[in-house]
Order: C-alpha cells, then sequence, then structure tokens
C-alpha cells in the first residue's frame, strides 16, 4: 500500500463541506480504488465554530488559505474558496510554486488566470486539476482533456448555467414570467441575491473561456466573448418558439471559423427535436464536434454540494492513482494565442419580435428594410394582441430570417426603428440549428 | 523530451487502419500534447498485401498476434483482431505476461475473460485499456473507471448497438419494416450479413457485461444476462408507442437491486421526452445512476473507424503521459463476485400486443386474467384492423399495465393463450419511465 495522499482544503461551504463529509463516509471505497488512503490533514475556513456535519478534529487549521498552501505536511491543496483575486489566486499560485498540484473548482480564477497558473505548474513540474470548474459534476474537463486527445474540435456548445436553464424551463412549463421564475429559482437556492452574474450570462461565459482553451489549445480569452443574458427572453418568444419547433436555451458557442474563433453566449433557439433541448432545469448540457468523433453530448447536474465534490473527488483519485495531464491539455508552451474571429457573432436564422404601430404602410417598410439588407424571410407573423386589449394601436409581429448575419440584422433593425414604426426596442433570438456546418 | 511510445497493433481491418492513419496524419498534435512521440514500430494482420492507405515501411511484420505480442522493440500491445479466443486471448495474455499493457476494442475477449486478465494485468504491474470496446467513441469507460471514482452507482442503461438503432430509427421515421430495415441497414454497412450478433441483442449484452463491472465492482458475468432483440418489434407496436408518448429503443440496463444486481437487454418503451429517447441512428448513449451525480448521460458515435480509432488513441495517450487506471477501476481482488438479482427481469409497466379472435366475451375474460395476477390496466384499446381486411376475424387488442412483475405477465399471457382468444403468441414490450427508483 502506497502512502496516504494529504489533502489541504481551502473553503469548507457548501462544496468543501460535501467533499470532506464524503472523504470521511466513502473512506474505505476510495482507498481500496485508490490503493492507498486520502486523508484532509488541514482546512481553512472563514469561521473555525460553524457546525459542518463532520469534525474539523486532527486536521490542522489555517486561517488563511495562503498559509494552508504552505503547510508542510499537504501533498495537494483544494482551493475552494472563490474569486478570481486575492485569497484564491496567492494560495493557488503558493501551492504550485512549491511544486504541488492544485484541485479547484474556480472557474473565475481559470478564467482570468489559467494559462498564467497553467504555465506556473508546468514550470514547477505539477498540475491543475478542475473538473467541477465546468458543468458541475459532469466530466467534461476529463472528456477534453483526455479523451478528445486525438482529436481536432470544431465546435463546443452547451447550457452551463443551472440556473438560467431553470428559469426557462419554468417560463415555459408553466407560464411564468422572466421576473416570477428568478424570484422562485432565489427562494430555491438556485439563484443568487445578486443574480446578475448567472442571469447575465457571466457565469455561462467564464465557463466557456475554459472550455474554448481546451478545444482549440489557445489561451483563455474570456474578454472576446460576446454576452447576453435571459432577462429580455418574455413569454411570447417561448410560445412563438415552440410553434416554431424550437426552445429557448442560453447556449454558450465557441467554434473554429476561418478567420479565427467564434466565442458567444446568449438565448438561442434550438430545435425541440435535438437531445440539447430536452435538457431541462438545472440541468447543464455539452456538446462538442470534433473531426473524429462527430458529435457528443454530455448532460448531468451543473451544480450543487455533492455533484460539485464528486468532480473535485474524481480529481483527487486521478492524482492519487498518478495521473498528470497538463493543466490546459498541452504544454503551455504549445498553446497558441487566442485569435478571435473576424465576425464576432452569429450567423444564421433570427427570430424577430417587433412591436410595430398599426399604420399603414408599416408592415411593407419593414419588409423593404429586410430586404435592402439582403435579409431572407422565412415567415413573417402578425402574433394575437395581448388578451387585456391595453395596447390596441400596436401589433406584435414575428419574424424568422434565413440564414443571416448578425450586422445586418442589426442593420435593419436598426433602420426600422428609426422609420417610426416600432413601439419599444425590436428583441430578437438567434436561432441554431444545431446541425454540423 | 522523453523516449517514444512504440506500439504494435495487431488487426489493421477498419479500425485498426484508421488508428495507424490517424497515428501518421497526427503525428505532430500527438507529440506536443504527449511530449513524447508516439510510434507504430510493429504490426500484424492477415493479409500483408493489401492495400490500407498508409505504408507499414519500418515497422515490423507479424503474421501472428502472439508473436507480434513478444516483440520486443514495444512498450504497448494493441489488440484490434477482435474474438474472445484464438489468438485475441492469446496475444493478450502473452503482452501482459510480459508486462507491458494491453489496448484493445475488443468485447466480447473483455465479457468473456476481463477478470481473469485483469488479474494477470495487476499480477504483473500492467493494465488492459479499452475504451473502444463499449460505445464505440464515447469516453464511457473513462467516465466509470475515471470520472466516478467515488460514486455508488445505482444503476446504468442506455443504447449500445447502433445497427439496432438504426434500424429501429428507421422503421419509426419511414413506416418501414423491421425486415425492409435491416437489408437497408446491411446495404450501408451498418449490419453484417449474418445479423443475429447485432439485432438479437448479444452485441449489446457484452458491452452491459463489462459497463456491470465497472458500475458495482463486481466480477464479469455475461451469462447472467436476459437477452431479447429487436426482430419481433413490429411497425404498430411504434406507433402504439408514439400514440402513448413513448419510442421504442433497445436499452441495454444493469441495476443494483435488494437481492443483487439485474442486467438485461431488450426493446423497452421509453418517454418521448426524454434524452435517450432522442438519441437516433447508429449513435449511441449511455446513463448512469450514481449516488452523488445523480443522472448523468453520454451520448455519441457507438460504431465507425474514426471514432473507435479516435477511443483507441485516447487510450494510448493515456499510456504516453503514464496514466495507470487498474483494468477495471479497482484492484481484481476487490471486485466482488457478481451477484445476480432474485428477479432476472423488468419490474415496471408493459406493452402487451394481441390478436384477439372475434368472440363474444373475449375482452372480458382477457380483462379477468390480467386481475386474477394482480395486473391493474392502465389502458386496454382495440386498434384498427389492418386495412386489407384479410384478417377480420381477428381485432389487435394493446394492453397498457401499471407497475406489475415480469413473472405476473408472464403468467397472465400464458393463461389468455391457453384460453384459446388469440391467433399467434402474445406480444409485450417492457416500459421504463427512466426516472430513478
Amino acid at each position: 500500500m502506497a502512502t496516504p495522499l494529504r489533502l489541504g482544503i481551502a473553503g469548507l461551504g457548501t462544496v468543501g463541506g460535501a467533499l470532506a463529509r464524503l472523504v470521511e463516509a466513502k473512506r474505505d471505497a476510495l482507498e481500496k480504488r485508490a490503493q492507498r488512503r486520502i486523508e484532509i490533514v488541514a482546512v481553512s475556513a472563514r469561521d473555525r465554530m460553524r457546525e459542518r456535519g463532520f469534525s474539523t478534529e486532527g486536521m490542522a487549521w489555517h486561517d488563511d488559505p495562503v498559509s494552508l498552501a504552505s503547510h508542510a505536511e499537504i501533498d495537494a491543496y483544494v482551493e475552494l474558496v472563490g474569486g478570481s483575486e486575492g485569497a484564491a489566486l496567492e494560495s493557488v499560485k503558493a501551492a504550485l510554486n512549491r511544486g504541488i498540484p492544485v484541485i479547484t473548482a474556480n472557474k473565475a480564477l481559470l478564467a482570468h488566470h489559467g494559462v498564467q497558473l497553467a504555465k506556473l505548474a508546468a514550470k514547477k513540474n505539477s498540475t491543475i486539476l478542475f473538473e467541477a470548474a465546468v458543468a458541475g459534476g459532469i466530466p467534461v474537463i476529463k472528456t477534453m482533456r483526455e479523451a478528445l486527445a486525438g482529436n481536432e474540435v470544431a465546435r463546443v456548445y452547451g447550457i452551463l448555467n443551472g440556473t438560467c436553464n431553470y428559469i426557462l424551463t419554468r417560463m415555459e412549463k408553466e407560464g411564468l414570467t422572466f421576473a416570477e421564475c428568478l424570484a422562485e429559482a432565489q427562494r430555491l437556492g438556485y439563484a443568487e441575491a445578486d443574480p446578475t452574474f448567472d442571469v447575465g450570462g457571466f457565469d455561462a461565459a467564464h465557463k466557456l473561456a475554459i472550455l474554448t482553451s481546451l478545444a482549440f489549445g489557445c489561451e483563455i480569452d474570456l474578454d472576446s466573448i460576446f454576452i447576453e443574458g435571459i432577462s429580455n427572453v418574455a413569454i411570447e418568444d417561448i410560445e412563438a418558439a415552440a410553434e416554431l419547433g424550437y426552445r429557448i436555451k442560453l447556449l454558450a458557442v465557441a467554434q473554429r471559423t476561418d478567420t479565427g474563433i467564434e466565442q458567444r453566449v446568449h438565448p438561442t433557439m434550438i430545435p425541440t427535436k435535438s437531445a440539447l433541448a430536452q435538457v431541462d432545469g438545472v440541468t447543464n448540457a455539452v456538446a462538442i464536434d470534433s473531426d473524429l468523433l462527430g458529435s457528443i453530448l454530455l448532460a448531468g447536474p451543473g451544480a450543487g454540494g455533492n455533484a460539485t465534490a464528486s468532480a473535485v473527488l474524481s480529481d483527487v483519485m486521478d492524482l492519487a492513482i498518478g495521473s498528470v495531464t497538463p493543466t490546459l491539455g498541452v504544454a503551455p508552451a504549445n498553446l497558441t494565442p487566442y485569435k478571435r474571429a473576424r465576425m464576432r457573432a452569429h450567423e444564421g436564422g433570427y427570430y424577430i419580435r417587433l412591436s410595430v404601430l398599426d399604420r399603414v404602410g408599416a408592415f411593407a417598410s419593414i419588409a423593404r428594410r429586410m430586404a435592402e439588407n439582403q435579409i431572407s424571410l422565412e415567415s413573417i407573423v402578425q402574433r394575437r394582441r395581448d388578451s387585456d386589449g391595453a395596447e390596441s394601436d400596436v401589433a406584435p409581429v414575428v419574424l424568422i430570417t434565413h440564414e443571416t448575419t448578425e450586422a445586418a440584422v442589426r442593420k435593419a433593425l436598426d433602420l426600422v426603428s428609426k422609420d417610426g414604426h416600432l413601439k419599444g426596442e425590436p428583441h430578437m433570438i438567434r436561432i441554431e440549428d444545431l446541425s454540423r456546418d
């Protein structure tokens, strides 16, 4: 039997607490599998006295993660503090500088400093494991870093934020508004008091930035991501999507194009019959298109203490067994610089919802503006007015375009607005048919 | 840069040929990733002279896989010969006896001899990698062996045979008979000239036997699997399923029960809205229910030269990087004996199709036989007769039962048959709601 793997865990919140309880509860099973014991020898958290459902007796206590990361008796440092700067960043650097491996669930840290940290890890002959940082319990990091090793990835996309997917699912199933579903998500603990990070698409963007690097062997570039959240999605959109054979999901997409790599996060209409469209509630899903495998799809729990702790535990077990994949799949020296695609935004069909003032010639004028911008329309439908009849001078109109560019759509809508036919702003949702390009 | 990883490949058919071409075409990318070269230094195949789209120049040629496995200059032996006995078995043993790792895509070999070979590997401090043996390019072995390391699996199930799924999908989409779709599958190369191994459910059973061991840490037991193929699935069944909100898939299921482990392969009605039901054509999918993760689903190409070679390549890269997971996830000494569940067959709802002779009291008699066996009926529907009207004395009747046992259904149908109300044999398909028990 080999020597034990001694862990230091910083952060004993939902995930850290679950991890500590699991290491205790599954001690024998883990030892059998790894052929060595897994031991938590040191911890750090904000409040030493809090009741956590497990005993920290026998574990060295550190008030500060950086001090924990420097603890002489640990073989690996588990960072579950969170945040892209401060204690998380400094403690991870401290551990890597010592040459011990780091396990983290911290997507913000990696999205902002992943390349720098990967370089530090490589320099010190160590590595960072981060299965829990993207899509919770779904083994997407392992799949991209290891299983796809021989593949050239063309596109990676998916549902990466459980809060948004929960809200969109409830809106669709129960006809509730965004605001109502958000409040419910907050009540159930699926959304934070300040929901911006989730519903604004930023959480999904952090995760996408990491996947993009693994997919294309390039450096991480969070700032290049086009981000649009779900707060403007209306029930009318969801209903119209259903009639057209689509469901609306917050999709994160990264794909290789002729001019570079495109990364975007936005509400997207996807075919109801696609497997991705069936992914409901807080579940996440990631699809990967590559040269050898074609398309594969992974779906599962995107969050939750046990699911995320399970992902951390899989990293722990990899370390225990001696697996040493480079942080970002390849040696950092082999990462290519990120090259942003010329077109930053979606090419494809568009769903456009307009509130058109009831005037002679409005329809014709809108259609002409589309034609002027080479946008071909698949359908143009005047939808039923709201039953309350309060806005009888306004007709909701839905346009579906054939494949076009975002620039053309934006330009045409800008002109339509200026023509004075609309009440309020035009609203558009990108359509993705999900077939391989 | 480390020394090269030198491979000996036995079998240069579809998968072996694709692998050799990929190792050549992706030489630089693989070297960058592994930080060492991957070299094919020796090969074995039936016909030395055949044109394969790559050069075997510089590779040592062996007429016999056993001789190849003994080649002094190889670091790993890749077995792509196929078959559970003979050259495949002997060559794998020869390689393991030397202490070099084995990579194989051979599900039959593992289903029959996996435990014995895992023991040999462990004794010699080596391992067997077999990502390609189950579900082609889907990283299900990696997921179960590594990503689920901390989880206790309750159930693993999925669509493991692309030929059957292709046939069922075409029957549904185009209203063709089983025989017509099988012929088409054979024409397209999706089915063998002798299709029994695929359509009889045996191929799926081999794969399930392996997954069962990984899921439950038990020995492999192919013989305990209840197997029923798809040749009796009729278009009427598929149509009736659609009306009821189900699709028919050949499902392979292994689950832990109070009395042991249950393994079965059979046509199954699953809810149309489930993600698994959206898995069409030659695509495979595996779902895993476990204590920490809840449910995860993996879907992707189940066969094909490149997809399977990609899985082999992922094993090659794991070896190159130094990953050394035990063959069956845990040390063979820690595998538990397989304990068969007392109930070997499905508990749940049943779809039953009967051809009932048009006699007074037949319906009542059938309903009574069901009640006598504590089978509660959700619906009983007399379906429209065949348009040709040739059998106007026979009414097709479909029964849907609430949850019951296979024993009860079999007993009731036996009695109904003996009562003389039926023309031909009763036909039943198990219904699986896929929610966790």
